[in-house]
Parts: structure tokens; sequence; C-alpha cells
């Protein structure tokens, strides 16, 4: 384990709060575990802490920062010193709900991140006990029934300085990225475990920074997607692209766009890196060009939407 | 298709109405479509007849009588006029809920069936509008969400005389059975379509007649039966057979007794009989000694309990 | 069971036998039953006749004849003699390996069908003799190990004669269709049983007469057919659309061009037709704009190529 | 990522090396990466070393020694200098095939490990070179396709001492242990990533010392496992325990004994570890007689039956 455990919680911000939480809680079947201000805190059934998605209305769509639970106190401090002497660290806050004090910070593209180590675990209240004690909470099974946040892909103006930072100073490992005939980088895919990925750069087809391309929750099974999409359809949520498999990180995906604009994944599938010394898989603009793994080339939109909307 | 086209409605009792209609509601995934007196009257979301179930409260458990749809005016007189000559017709009836006359008769066993050609199509509310046409009700996705009934299968102190029955009244075709080393048939495997059971007859253990051993649910993944597994059992809800496969018809199966104490069982897979000279496959009691298809022996209680309970 | 049981065997034809045959036997993970002279005798594990598949070398690739099976002597005859009543009859031959006399027509586009009684059951050599008794032959697993032989959808320059000519004189019932704008059918799902489909019309774009769409075979899961895509990918078969949902008939697909140049899908789900008044399902031009059933465009070619090609 | 980057490559041993052979090749579907005296080389088509299992010729069956690979020549120095302190290292050897020099010790019940850290990366040939770069070889789907050695599960006499070993000396965490009433540990599942478990100790039933419990090969479905259970059956493979779910670590599994004696595991699932701190579940024996997560009773010689045998 690196010195950052996991990413999450997420804060997502959302112009039509009401259709959001309904989406969340619905039709990807989340739990609302608790709702103060603005803000509605969800969960999936896997998540072993209290919330992995603060759901936030604001008026426009859009990540407002993404946390990163650090291994232990010392990983932490450790961190904090190498993000200070970058010059991107903006200082300590009180944290959030069910966490400890973070250090506040930027990525170069400008993207808030909210580094801490001190977090509760989920304590399910009666009714969501569940029957295996190590799983932290009762299989509802209510809509797609996400187990837990996977992992978020942001957008950037230059999508190498925000990998090398989040490399060099974060500790990811960089696992596969894509590099354009003319040198440019169009995305890169980063993480902090055996998971072939956990934190996405791609390349802001406006130019634009500090935009959010995706925020991804697992389900177990390739199956579960499937049936996610019938449960967009029938829900009436814009599929953006139908189930089908990466070619980059060979993760298993559906997309849609949530009714306050952001755009989710359900996820699954992928392989583990279990080699230390593995290589970055660099792939060329002609091998992007072949579409997904199967062939299906992706709607002009994956390229170019974010939240918030350009 | 033979003059039966398929059965259904069945219907259930059960001498706990609450918590029976909250497992095939909230577990099972099925709508409400209807509530009159001391029944429910409930549907799968592939369903096209407006209910597949109408639950019951009564004293005990067990099936009060299953529905027959003749496929046409001709083939229920035609049948009719077969089960008069064997003497064990009851008469007419005005039928029930959404489905016409109905002529009342029993099998050998005992068991009373409702056969009728008269029948409504489900037409949807506006909020269980499908998106595609070809679909009877939206896809809601709670719990299980079984999509129709598919098979029953009844117990008989002999097993013999209702698959002749079922056979040459009915029209059914036998599919597969059990022969025991004495000439005893423990169970009968019947379908009046390509499906490969449709009816099945197994011998009671304690000699009763005109009870139940199980009413199953299709869904169309054995994924969906695994998840409806872990439903199960963050519900509460006996399971009896975890997910196996069978090796007669190789169903893939679930089994879990509903509150009411009826044994119900979610289903998938199976083969489809396209063959029109089919010979009945007989399987011997050392061949049953050998478990289901992957060797799991079924659980003794499944060779002896029934509804209502001895 | 209607007087057609099934269709099947069908004569594929394919200028490249040996590349054609590798697909079918390594990718598709058939069986050769049998090899007589320009024909390889081919069959899946699920086919409870010796063949399904009869591959034919010739200059063109194409369909030269589908196999229909009559579900008794009597049905044979009484669809030869309506047959002969449209003019569209040839006369009877001597049959084919495995199966006796059969009656040589054509549909009103052309495509040549022989109908027949008489057939062999699968008796597997000893290397190939399945454990559960209850399946034609064990399952060895190679490829994407089709089952069986599902359906066939040919083209036709003109669709509604066609699909008439099968409903009325074969028997066929109509389950979906397309009418366009301007009255034009582009496509008819008919079948003879509860399968929602097993012979399919579609349009031919170029107006031509007898060819091919796509022959497809059955596998009982969806995981199956995702893994035929890798299978696919990794031995050079070009996947012409990657594995999704059909709106129509709601069936799951994997369509590639196997090397011979004729399209093969592999193909599971769907939904089974109980009701047997169901009225036929007609989709719009502007229904079908929508895509699959989750929004997939099909790609161009699928609406214009067939075999032979134009 | 902790000092120890996975375990692999296994030696196992087996007095049947034909059969157990082709029960690897054929049926596991693995390739074989070289030939070498009594050995086989043998991997799986997602292994990125050149093999995860050598199979070699010997009077028993059981486990040889288990490879583990440190994740850089300091952390393969750290653990040395640790194992050395409880007095249980062995010393230095040139290594194996692939791999650089290694250090021999063994746990405190007597299994033989080799911790090393230089290793080759595998190089496919034409024929098994995979569509897709990130992808160490070719998907060619033969048998139930295993995709890499996935975890070790190896009996001890004393389980406690070990477990504390593995936790200690080796840096693996605990994620999940059984401690029956009389204080007794039965079972212990520790694991070097978020992988709930890569290295399981349970207690010998016989008190025998370096027995070999089974080794598991992953694949990415549960429907993979139940398509190995099909090949196992119609393979005459010898299935002990049919596909369901465990309790602990929640993976889905298939369990088989393969010709040589040695039992084998296809196993999918489970859940990530993405807790810095997780506390390690503890099971009681009352928990366990609950079986595993859907009830299943584990058969008596899955508690009993090692390798070689007593």
């Amino acid at each position: 384990m690196s010195d950052i455990a996991h990413l999450g919680p997420a804060e997502l911000l959302t112009p039509k709060p009401a259709e959001s939480l309904a989406f969340f809680h619905d039709v990807l079947g989340m739990e609302v575990e608790h709702e103060e201000g603005r803000s509605v805190y969800l969960r999936g059934w896997g998540d072993y802490q209290p919330y992995s998605l603060k759901l936030t209305e604001a008026p426009a769509a859009g990540l407002a920062s993404l946390g990163l639970r650090a291994r232990d106190p010392e990983a932490l401090e450790r961190r904090v010193e190498k993000i200070e002497a970058t010059g991107l660290g903006e200082g300590w806050t009180d944290g959030d709900r069910a966490r400890g004090r973070s250090y506040r910070f930027r990525d170069p593209d400008g993207h808030a991140f909210d580094l801490y180590y001190e977090s509760e675990r989920y304590a399910p209240p009666p009714e969501l006990r569940p029957s295996l004690k190590n799983q932290p909470q009762r299989y509802v099974g209510r809509g797609a029934a996400v187990k837990r946040l996977d992992h978020v892909n942001v957008l950037a103006a230059d999508v190498r300085p925000n990998r090398v930072f989040v490399n060099e100073t974060l500790g990811y490992r960089l696992y596969e990225r894509i590099e354009l005939d003319d040198g440019t980088e169009a995305g890169a895919w980063l993480s902090a475990s055996i998971a072939a990925h956990e934190l996405i750069y791609t390349k802001d087809a406006y130019g634009l920074t500090g935009r959010l391309h995706h925020l991804a929750f697992w389900v177990d099974t390739r199956e579960e997607c499937l049936r996610a999409a019938d449960l967009f359809l029938d829900h009436g949520i814009e599929i953006e692209a139908a189930p089908s498999k990466h070619a980059i990180a060979q993760g298993f995906f559906l997309y849609g766009i949530e009714p306050g604009g952001n755009r989710i994944e359900v996820t699954t599938g992928g392989y583990f890196v279990y080699d230390p010394d593995q290589p970055a898989v660099v792939w060329t603009e002609a091998e992007r060009r072949k579409g997904q793994a199967w062939g299906v080339k992706t709607v002009e939109s994956f390229h170019t939407y974010g939240t918030p909307p350009a």
C-alpha cells in the first residue's frame, strides 16, 4: 500500500439536487447516510467509510473536491511536506463529516483535493446490518446497487504536469497513458493500489481547467453493468455509452449522465497490476483509433463533455 | 403450440399474508396489480397478463389452484371434453379477475386447475410504462426482479397417473422422469412448449395428496439467481438450497421458503426441446444418487417438505 | 408446436473453406461430425441432430439452403400441399446426410428451403459422450462453445410477401416487424415456437434477392457473448458489432464476419411469447432511429452487407 | 504495496505427471511455457511472469515450494534480514527459470518459500501475441481459461505461529481469521495487497505439517466458475465443492481434485480492503457452523484432505 490508501469521498455539485438525489438513491441504489444544509451524504453498500459521495446543491455541476485518505499519520505528514514543496498546498482544514483534519491542495490543473488520515468506520443502523460480518452494510439490492466509489476521471488542459504531480508528489503509479503523434498526452491512468486505475486524467477538449469527466462506481459483475443499463433506460437516464469493454485498463463500463449533468460510470472488471516494476503502457493515436476493446467507437461527447459544461 | 398455451396464474395460500406480501413485493420484486378481499394480485415485469400470482390469506399454506390458458376457444372446448371423459371435471365458473369463464377440474392427485381461454393483456399505468414497446412493463429492478411465473412443481402420492393425465388429457409432453428400482415413479417433468419443464410432479414423501412442492419464477440470467441469494440472505429469507444447476432439465436454481411457508424457486437456464419426437429421458435411482449436475446433494427437506405442511 | 418443429440444418457457402472451417471449429467451437466432398458437417454441443451446419466450398459466400423439420409426417404433407398451392414448390429430393426425403421450395425472394420430417438423432462417439444423459454431447468448451444453431436472418428485396408466405404457408407466427414511414416493410421477425424469433427477413439495401444476412448460434449466457468477443478479437475475426442488446426481440448479440465473408451472430437472451394471441409489435422509423436497446447505433454495414456480397 | 509484491510461482508435485499436465493444459487452459527434466512450467493468459506454476513429477502430491516476489532489492534485503532473525532462513539459491537469486526459508509449519526480486517479464511467441497491448498474452479460451495464479492455502498443525510469522516477518496483513471456542485458531486469511486473501493458513485435521490445502487460479467472472464446473464434469474431474460463495472473504469458488491428487480452486470475486486500519474480522465456531455465505455446508473432506495425503 502506498502512502495514499484510497480516494474518496468525492464532493459532487448539482444544480438539480432533488433529481440528482433520486438518481443516486433510486437508480444507483445508494443509501442516504446523512443530510445537512445543501448536502446529502451517500454510500454504497460496500463502502467502509460512512459515505463516499457528498452531493451538494450548486449553480453548476462539477467536482467540488476529492478526498484522499493517507495510510497512516506519518504518510499524511510525508505527503503534505511534498505537496507544500510544489507550492500547490493551500493549508489545513477541520475536515468534514466523519473525517478529521484535512490538508487542502490543488493539482496543477486546479482540482481541489483534501488529504486526511483520521476517518470513522461506518456503523450501520439496525435495519442495514449485514448478515455477513465482513461486509459493512446489508445488501439492499435497490436499483443498480453500486458497491462503492471506485475511481475518478478528471479533465486537464494539460495532462502531463498533472500525472507527473500525482505520480511523484502523491506517489501513485502510472499504469497506462495515451501519447498523440505530436507528443501531446491525451490521458493518464494512475493508481495507488493493484487496481488498474484509481485516478485518471484526460485532456480537456476545450482547454478548460478543473473540470470533471466522470465518477465511477463499482459493481462486482459485468451482468450488473448490463442490468444497470436496463435500469437507466427505464428510469429515463441518458445512456451516453452502452456497456462494453475499454481497451485501456480493460474495465467494463456503462456511462450515463445524471440529471444534474455529471457523467457517471458503472464499472467492473479490469486487471490487477502485481508487477512492482510494471512499465506504463503507452498507447499511440493509431491504436486509440481502433476504438474500445471490441471496436466500439466512443461517441464524440465522451471526448468533449465535462462538468461544469463548457 | 399445444392446446395449452401456458400455465398461470397460480393462487397461493398463506397464513402470514403481510409477511408473504413483503416477500413477493420487496424481495422477489413483483408489482401489486390489485388487492381485493383477502387476496393480492401480483405480477413480474415480463408477465403479459395482469397478474401471474394471486396471494390469498388462508389458515394454511399451499396452492389453491393453478390456471391454464388454452390457445384458442376450440382448444378449450377440446380439452374440456377430454377432461370430462376422465370424470375429473368439476364444471364451469365465471373465472377470476382479468380472465373469462373457466373450467375447474382436478388432477388425479386432487390439485385444482382452472382452464380458460379469455384473458386480458396487461396495460401498465403511466409510471410502469416500459421504454421498449415489446416489453409488458417497465423494468423497476426492485429486489430479485423476477420476470414472470415460470413453472409449478406439485407433489403427488402417486406420480404416474398424474403425469399420464397431464400428458394424455391435457396434451403436455413428457420430457424427463425418474423411475426408482422398484418401478415407482419419483418424478415427471412435462411441458406444453419447447421449455424443458412447465409442470412437474414429484412423489409426496408422506403419501399425502394435493400438496405443493414449489412455484418457480424466472430471471434471465444465472447472475440474477446468485444475486437473489444475496437478497434472500440479507432479507432473512430461509435459503433451502443455494444456487446450483439441476441435473434434470439442467435449470439453474435457488430455493427459499417464503414467510408463509411455501417453497419458492428463482430459476433460469435449462434447454429447449426442438425435437418433435424426443423420447423422455428416464433417470434411475443410481443416477439420481449422484446429486445435482455438479454433485450437490439436495438437503433432506427438499424431498419431504411441501405445503400445506405434513 | 406448429407444423414446423424447427429450422436447420443450414448449408453455408464459403470461398475460403479452410479458414471458414477453422473459424467454426476453433473459434465457435463446433465439432466436425462428418466430411464429404467439398462439405464439412458441423454441430454445436446442444444440437440433437447430427449436424446443424453444412459448410460447403463455393465460388461465393451465402446460404445454399435452409432445412426445416416438420413435426410429423402429416405436418410435412400438409405444408407441402400449401406450398405447392403457391407455385413456389420445386419437388422432392432424397434429402441429405442424416435426414430423409425432403421437399425443396423457394420463398418469394428465392431462398431455397428443404422441408423434411425424417431425421436421425445424434449418437456421440465415446470421446464425446456427455456426463448428463439429457445432453446430446459432452461439453468440450473449445472457443465460444456455441450450443446450437438458433436462428437465420435472410435479406429480401421486398420483405412483405416473404413474411406473409412464412406466416401463412409455413405457419410461423409474426412477433415483430418494422414499417417505415412510406409503408415499406424493413423487417419481420417470425417464429414457430415461443422463442422470440427463428426466421427473420430484413430488407436488402441493394434490392438483390436470395441473400443471407446472418446465421445465429446460441450460447446460454450473456457472459458467453462477451467472452466470444474476446475470442474474436484475439483470433483476428472481424467484429462488426460488439456485444449489446437488440431493441427488437431483445436478444443479446455479437456479430462477426467469418473468413469466408458470411456474417455470424453469437446470441442469447430475448423473451418467450406465451400469449397465443400476441399481436405483432410494429416498430416505426422514428423508433428504430433510437438504435438498439441501450442506444447503440448499428454500423452502416449492418444495414447493407450480405452474402453473396453485392 | 508491501515489501512482498505477490506470491508465485508455485511448484506443485504430482505422482501422475501426464494426467496432471492434461488437467492444467486442457481443463484449466494454461499454456506450457517450458519443459525441463521432470518439470513443466505453465502459465495463465494474464500472468505477467513467464510461468506461475511449475509442475514436477514426484512420488507424492503436494507443494514443493512457493515463490514470493519482493517489490524491490531493498525490500528483499529487509525481509531476508527479518527472516534470518527468526532462525527460519535456509540461505540463498541461484533461483529458478526466469527468476534470479532467491532466499529459501520455511514458515514455522515447515512449508518452503523462495523469496526473490529479479524476475523476467513474459514475452509471448508470435502465436500468443495479444491484440490488446496491456495484456501479457493472447486469450486462447481453451477450457476454463484461468487468468493467473491467485492465492495459496496451506495447512498447518498450529495456525497461530504461522499467521504471526507471515504478518510480522513477511509484512502481510491479516484480514480474517477463525477462532474456535477453545481458543484454537482454525484459519487465517492474509494478504500483501487490497485483495481479500493471498495466503491462507487453515488447521491440519491430522496435525501434520507442511501440507497443501489448495492452489487457486483466478477467472474474471462467476460465470466462468460455473462454466468450469461443466468442464470438470465432462472431463471427469472430481468436483469436491460445486460453485458457491464463501462466507469468509466472500470469494466465489469451485473446488476440484486434479488427477495427481492436489485440490485446485477456480476463484473470482471477493472484496477489496481499502481501509489501511481494517481490523481483522474474527469468526466464531458458531458463525462458521452456518456454512458458506448461502448456507452450503462444506463436505467433510474439505476440512481434512490435503496433499501429500495423510
